[in-house]
């Protein structure tokens, strides 16, 4: 077998950048061997954006540039990764390296949940692939578990959690007492936050994952001004504690569903999970995506969701399709549309159960006022409680905790804004949805 | 783009075969769509021992026959699917496909783990792949994961619970207090066991697949002769009680460990692992296998084994694969052997703590006199106890238990030579692995 070498321009070169060069000089002869194959895979050309930036041994200074055309150009490129980020420099650099007929690694998954629609029409007129397994959990092969290892399967339902960055803080929220903003604090002073983690804590991040996963198992584009978001901000440690005394854990959850009239249910938001749910034990920056395939049945899987090493290991395993997609002419595998047009299930009519906290008037009547209104909207009720608040035991107002059975959620918005004008709720209810998984 | 049909041979139409069938029934068109092409896979000639048995409706008639060389000759099948199990004539009609450049898909761990050098070196002869997904854990795609997504990781460790019908007897033994016996007819009442349950019971249904595991990670052929498989007939009910005393769960689990000096350590026996671990919460006919790499860190992969759908769900994605390595001539992704001659370590050579179970008369000095030997053999012991025995609470003859820290289990064993002279001791002790995990 003759030896053929593959250059690889890589945009980018923070902490995934690195780990992929420092990847593929631990392992090279490795990755050769277990390919099967002779292929090399070289890193010819690195885009930054400072020259003059202290950086890990194993970049070779002259190896950097920051004219991105010159690098995606460049004859010796044949394959193209893209890691810097953002929707605008990030497409132009994908759309010419597919214009060219280079293949394409990236892990943006930002890029591809807004912009995925044009850049894999261009993928497909252009017959070359997109690779993106380190779009989505880095550490976890959930991309080609769906696409490949699942491909016979009917996809009813994807559920995880796939920000580790909200993970960590709502665990350190729920173990430590903290509030969101310390906890956010110490995410982001032992590096799994960064200095600008909107995007994690606003739910975005794990958003454009599960717009990522949805596609993927449905087949067609999924704008995300279509989907119903909501991040970790808002939650208060008083919820996470109620939540532990009712025998739930508060996860940040992505909800994949298919309903039966091909509606598709997508939805991002706190959510609380059975304390006995295996998702409830992934903890820490971990990530865990549970598939439940028409053929497969349920299956679940763990492992780190960012981070240097892990998402290098997802870019250098589709680095070796890539190169296997030139050696043997493969087109892509088809990502979106692939037939039909779908349709999104509306938030309103997406149903679960849900704890609702008011806060109330400590006075007799108060259950009977909402629980009428509930009733009066044909909303079952499997419990009422009015936990301790440890912080403020005799307080005037206190906590009035609902369970509430499984109803549309524009139902329960209808209920919850006539309640409002009780004039025993003093502020708005916190809402949070019980999955059932 | 044009339509290309690729006419499947069946061999075998038992439970997995028959759901080969009925998901191509059932998922045909989706299967072309997520495919992202007009690829379409047709059953065209299978394989019976009896055409006369009664069959699910999806299985033509007009298509069985009961001569497998026709089959596998038939110039219109381009796949040959290897579903009939043993290593005899299985072996026949895969060499014999690969011979003819037709491309396998296989379920039979027996068949590779005894005879996989000589068919993959028939593979790479003929540039003709071995699709074997299905031969491990139906449900998780843990081939294709170590195979393909984890490339270029070197993976440090694989523990698993890879044989459903031991895992569910074992459960059944600990929930219910079954002995071995009640508990493996009840499996077979359910459909969980076998007519036949030797191999899930012996421990080498599993330890087939942890060879197939570790010689994809460590591309050295293992012979079956070399490794150390131990079942769980001798399980007894006593041990599963005194485990969950001590805070743990007992599964047989495959352990597949590389150590330093590149030796890899590779065996297959009922084991302790600790109640708060990942793997203790695996039940029924469940499997999961943890895979610890040197980019990913830790990963875990949980799902289904066995059965029709889980298994038929990992052959469809396989013919996929096989089609598209004819519609691209691709090769073979490279098996055994890919470079390195390994060694196995010696099973005497391999290190864990242990629980120990003596019978022995209830006198004083006993702990003593078997605390001297370990002492000579310089074992540490972490506790002692002796655990009520429910069924015999006054007996003369009584249970100590000894946990002993890590050490080899060739210098224990050497102790327990020595201790099973004492005359207090009354039978072997009966002794578990405690996996540090």
């Amino acid at each position: 077998m003759s030896s053929t070498s593959y250059g690889i321009g890589l945009a980018g070169c923070g902490t995934v950048g690195t780990g992929v060069i420092r990847a593929l000089h631990r392992n090279g002869a490795l990755i050769q061997q277990r390919s099967g194959s002779e292929m090399q895979l070289e890193v010819k050309r690195i885009l930054v954006r400072d020259l003059d930036k202290s950086r890990h041994e194993t970049v070779a200074p002259a190896l950097l540039t920051t004219d991105w055309q010159s690098l995606v150009d460049d004859p010796e490129i044949a394959i193209v990764v893209e890691l810097i980020g953002g929707t605008g420099l990030a497409y132009d650099i994908v759309a010419r390296a597919l214009t060219l007929g280079k293949p394409v690694v990236t892990g943006n998954k930002a890029l591809l949940a807004e912009r995925g629609t044009e850049l894999f029409a261009l993928s497909k007129i252009h017959n070359t692939p997109i690779h993106f397994e380190a779009a989505v959990a880095g550490g976890i092969p959930i991309i080609k578990t769906v696409q490949e290892a699942f491909i016979g399967n009917r996809i009813k339902a994807m559920c995880g959690i796939i920000n580790g960055t909200s993970n960590y803080i709502l665990q350190r929220m729920s173990e430590a007492r903290l509030d969101f903003a310390t906890a956010l604090q110490e995410a982001q002073s032992l590096g799994y936050a960064e200095a600008d983690p909107t995007l994690d804590v606003n739910g975005w991040d794990a958003a454009h994952k599960a717009i990522l996963l949805a596609t993927l198992a449905y087949g067609f584009p999924i704008s995300p001004t279509e989907i119903h978001v909501v991040g970790i901000e808002q939650v208060k440690p008083i919820d996470i504690d109620f939540a532990k005394q009712l025998g739930y854990v508060v996860k940040l959850l992505a909800v994949i569903r298919e309903h039966d009239d091909d509606a598709i249910e997508l939805r991002l938001q706190p959510s609380f999970v059975s304390k006995s749910h295996i998702l409830a034990s992934v903890n820490g920056v971990f990530n865990a995506v549970a598939v439940n395939g028409d053929g497969v049945g349920e299956s679940l899987f763990y492992g780190r969701g960012a981070g240097e090493d892990p998402t290098a290991s997802a870019v250098v395993a589709d680095l070796v399709e890539a190169a296997r997609s030139l050696a043997h002419e493969l087109p892509h595998r088809g990502f979106l549309p692939w037939g039909k047009q779908g349709r999104l299930l509306p938030i309103e009519e997406t149903s679960t159960a849900y704890y609702v906290r008011f806060d109330v008037t400590d006075r007799p009547g108060v259950v009977a006022e909402i629980a009428t209104v509930l009733a009066e909207h044909r909303i079952g009720i499997s419990g009422t409680h009015s936990p301790v608040n440890p912080e403020n035991p005799d307080a005037a107002f206190v906590d009035m905790v609902f369970l509430l059975h499984s109803c549309p959620f524009g139902l329960l918005q209808k209920a919850l804004q006539k309640i409002a004008h009780l004039d025993c709720v003093n502020s708005a209810p916190v809402v949070f949805r019980i999955e059932q998984l």
